[in-house]
């Protein structure tokens, strides 16, 4: 007798971030009693999210399951993968796991948030971690920080290599080269399921070593000898930041770190050993003006153009320790990430305006990707060949672009799922299938509020924003039956000096309606209040063109 | 006896716009009684401008001196160099002169916008047109738009060549190949000034030919005969949608324009014979449910990811008219402008969603620029070797590294001047030196507003955006000294519903403030509003770590 075929436990991959998008990276794995997530990062709001600081994933799935959560594991510690820990570990107080970096970075974080007994575990590249019935190998790679791990899951049902951030550099700055060996004889074992990063899947051939980025900067240091030298770059970036400190020591210049993010990490790193230099090559910002222009070097923040960056604030005269002119080459050692570049631009204008020689990444290599091109991404699935993939790590275009290379390679289609956020995927042995979805998002946070601005308060703002606001204000006495007064203020329309018959006619109006109106019998004034609004959104629209936000306020004598 | 030596007669250049930008571009060239001035264009508003419509130039200069102004010369019909026209024509209506073509575009602008009684006058590529002391020659050029003219402008102290908007295109689709050998004899003859334009000085060698673009869609057709193609390009861009139908004829396929510009501009370039095609090749947007997919190509707006664009909205899936599937093939034939990243990848990634195949230029060479790089700005100081030299129509940035250029071709670095918006320039046969500056920026079109929206309220919207909106109404009643009734609006700050507590401790608060405040002697209740704001301000600061607008509303019973 042939007995029905029951379904074996899956694994269950979980997609909370990271996917259909750059940024919030965080993905659970699911076994039976127990979760682990993988990254817990943050990204900044869109630009249709006005005031917002900061956006988090929803983790209201990993709340509804906490007794399971075993751990959170860190590939790296780039905010898109670490920033949101502040805020989870504050509902979700579970073991984070990551490299001595990664966790010096968000120690320092949690204090800033104060954040408080977070248990932070420091795994050394090539050891192991056990989470119930997971066990998590973390594999040294290289990338654009130091400390940067994928993560081999052996799970019940075989082995989930998650890449985390990578890129192969054969000659990185700190020695310990991506760990190829180690990757081969884990694909030589076997691997279920392969979680690969899609950044850079649209470049064609290899990405380029950081050693390169050195030679590029010894190059412009030689051909400024007079020059004060000025280099933003991403303060995470600890081995740029080290090259910049090696050619300083050899040109004879002392280097000053400046913004707040890069004197932190730059302590940060110093503190653990993970950045060298001894205490005379470093000044403080405030002690420059003794320093001649040729013996200095500025490492700065601000190399997206950030609004209240060094960089950016240097640019437009706005940092009183650091004043730019003609004797100044500044290096914006970074390339604009998509919706950054109108604000890089205009920071390389104002440095021109201010005289500045400006190198940049359109014009000298002074910057090379932590994320790996079309090649190195072929050497990862050739040296793991694994049996089921699932592009990360990327927009939609990306991740789609991506599972069509690793068909290309010879995966076949079906055995491939790409997903996006808030996916369940179940795995087993044999198959790869979508299970239900799970709630998952973005939880914006702005100043103290975490996900109490949504969007109402979003849609609320932005009508502000484009068209402003127009408040009326009308005093009645509803014993006699009659408006005893009718103000008008406005905010963000027009120009109220300009507009004084329009503000006048706005009142006549109000007097109009109220005429027609019995205000005696004005138990609930909601209709009157809607009528208001909507006769004065008609004139309005007919004088300006523009539908300001409406707010009748209607008060009792 | 020696006797001093006074400053000849000056021509005046004065930048109102295109400097220091991309975009709005507007010259004056002025000497004695004559101005003429050269292009009208608008920009779309930054970021920092919500809810305006369009940026135009400030003519207040011109305004001032309207008796002077002979005309307004066009070199082409794109919406940075004619946008402006509907709203300064209305007040400065001087005749307007351009190529047939430009004027079409101007034209159907006009209208939309109900400029009336302008004069248009069709000028021919090569002719010339006498205005006061100027004698202005049109001189055929390549660009992305048909009917693009440089100006050769003949000056009493000699001759000024403006360049446009240019690149070579030896290969043209009309067959209009760039007047290389006119530009040549007027070099040869002497110019005194070059205005050049600087879009593509960050790229090196020479643009590609329009027709590689031409090339790149023959492969697309041929390689998905049974797929329904969707292209979105310029709808100004009239070689490129010439390319389009003539292929769709070569493969069979029917032609619907999607999009308003697009179905606008098609129609008044194939009114005036400069889009050529047989009336059965096109079918209305309205009918292609009856075409087969293999039949059909359909060419939209849209390319930059603009919000209300044709595709834009098939992405999101929001027009019932073109419903996008998995046997779309979509090309995205433009690059984004800076700025625009964004959106256009967002579009990338919902066509996706859809199953679409889609093409785009960091892909595929489905795009050329219309502007000259690195090798194509040579030949044009090559041939006209200027005395004096202006780079225009460029960031700052563009413009300084156009100044590096020249001076590599050989032209000393005391002919160059750098000019930014509002700068004028007094040139001789001999010097060229900085005027006063005249007024000049931007001047914002909102609905029927132009000029009504400034500093002030764009700083209110932005606050209002980013924080919200906190309404305080309190009703008082002077006779008794006391406080009759509060009540707090807030909009864009935080979800009503969820602050409760926080609305309340905020009525409180004002109700302690009243109680310290003489009601009864409140002749003028700025001073009580002004505390009021002051202490809700740091207390809303205090518990959200957000600080909204703050509008308190005194009413008296």
């Amino acid at each position: 007798m042939h007995r029905p075929r029951t379904d074996s436990p899956a694994l269950k991959v979980i997609f909370l971030g990271g996917v259909g998008e750059i940024g919030k990276n965080m993905t659970a794995l699911e076994f039976g009693n127990d979760i682990i997530v993988i990254d817990c990062g943050s990204c900044f709001p869109n630009v249709d999210m006005p005031g917002v600081d900061l956006v988090i994933p929803d983790t209201s799935y990993l709340l509804a399951n906490r007794d399971r959560v075993r751990g959170i594991v860190l590939t790296h510690g780039h905010e898109d993968h670490i920033g949101a820990l502040p805020y989870v570990l504050k509902d979700l107080n579970v073991p984070v796991y990551g490299t001595k970096i990664t966790l010096a970075l968000v120690d320092a974080k949690l204090r800033e948030q104060k954040t408080e007994n977070v248990k932070l575990n420091i795994v050394k590249p090539g050891s192991t971690v056990q989470f119930g019935c997971f066990k998590v190998e973390f594999v040294n790679v290289s990338h654009s920080i130091a400390g940067s791990c994928a993560l081999a899951v052996t799970t019940p049902v075989g082995t989930v290599f998650h890449t985390g951030d990578f890129k192969v550099d054969f000659t990185p700055i700190d020695g310990n080269v991506i760990d190829l060996q180690r990757i081969a004889e884990i694909g030589r074992r076997g691997v279920l399921l392969l979680l690969c990063e899609s950044t850079n899947i649209e470049r064609k051939g290899s990405s380029m070593s950081e050693a390169t980025v050195g030679a590029s900067f010894d190059g412009i240091f030689a051909d400024n000898p007079e020059r004060r030298i000025i280099i933003a770059t991403f303060a995470s970036n600890i081995h740029r930041v080290q090259q910049i400190i090696d050619l300083a020591v050899k040109y004879k210049r002392k280097v000053a770190f400046c913004g707040r993010s890069m004197v932190n990490i730059a302590a940060a790193a110093a503190k653990i050993g993970e950045l060298r230099y001894s205490d005379d090559v470093v000044v403080d910002i405030d002690k420059i003006k003794n320093i001649d222009d040729k013996n200095l070097v500025i490492i700065s923040t601000g190399s997206q153009g950030e609004p209240m960056s060094a960089l950016t604030r240097m640019a437009s005269d706005e940092m009183s320790k650091v004043r730019l002119g003609y004797n100044d080459t500044v290096i914006i050692s970074a390339s604009p990430i998509p919706g950054n570049e109108r604000m890089v631009y205009n920071v390389i204008n104002n440095l021109y305006r201010h005289g500045c020689k400006v190198i940049y990444e359109s014009l000298a290599e002074v910057h090379v990707s932590g994320h790996a091109y079309q090649e190195e991404l072929k050497l990862m699935h050739a040296l793991l060949k694994p049996k089921f993939f699932m592009p990360v790590h990327g927009e939609h275009r990306h991740q789609k672009k991506h599972a069509e290379l690793a068909v290309r390679t010879g995966m076949p289609p079906m055995n491939i799922i790409v997903p996006d956020i808030g996916n369940q995927v179940l795995v087993t042995r044999r198959s790869m299938k979508p299970g239900d979805n799970v709630s998952a998002g973005a939880v914006l946070v702005d100043g103290l509020g975490v996900g109490d601005v949504g969007s109402t308060v979003l849609r609320d703002r932005k009508h502000l924003a484009e068209e402003g606001l127009f408040v009326i204000v009308i005093g009645i006495d509803r014993e006699e039956g009659r408006v005893t007064g009718v103000d008008v203020i406005s905010r963000g329309f027009v120009y109220a000096d300009s507009a004084e018959d329009l503000l006048e006619e706005a009142k006549q109006l109000v007097l109009r309606v109220s005429d027609k109106t019995d205000l005696k019998e004005l138990e609930d004034p909601t209709v009157y209040k809607n009528v208001i609004r909507r006769e004065m959104k008609s004139f309005l629209y007919k004088e300006t063109r523009r539908s300001p936000m409406i707010l009748p306020i209607v008060t009792e004598s």
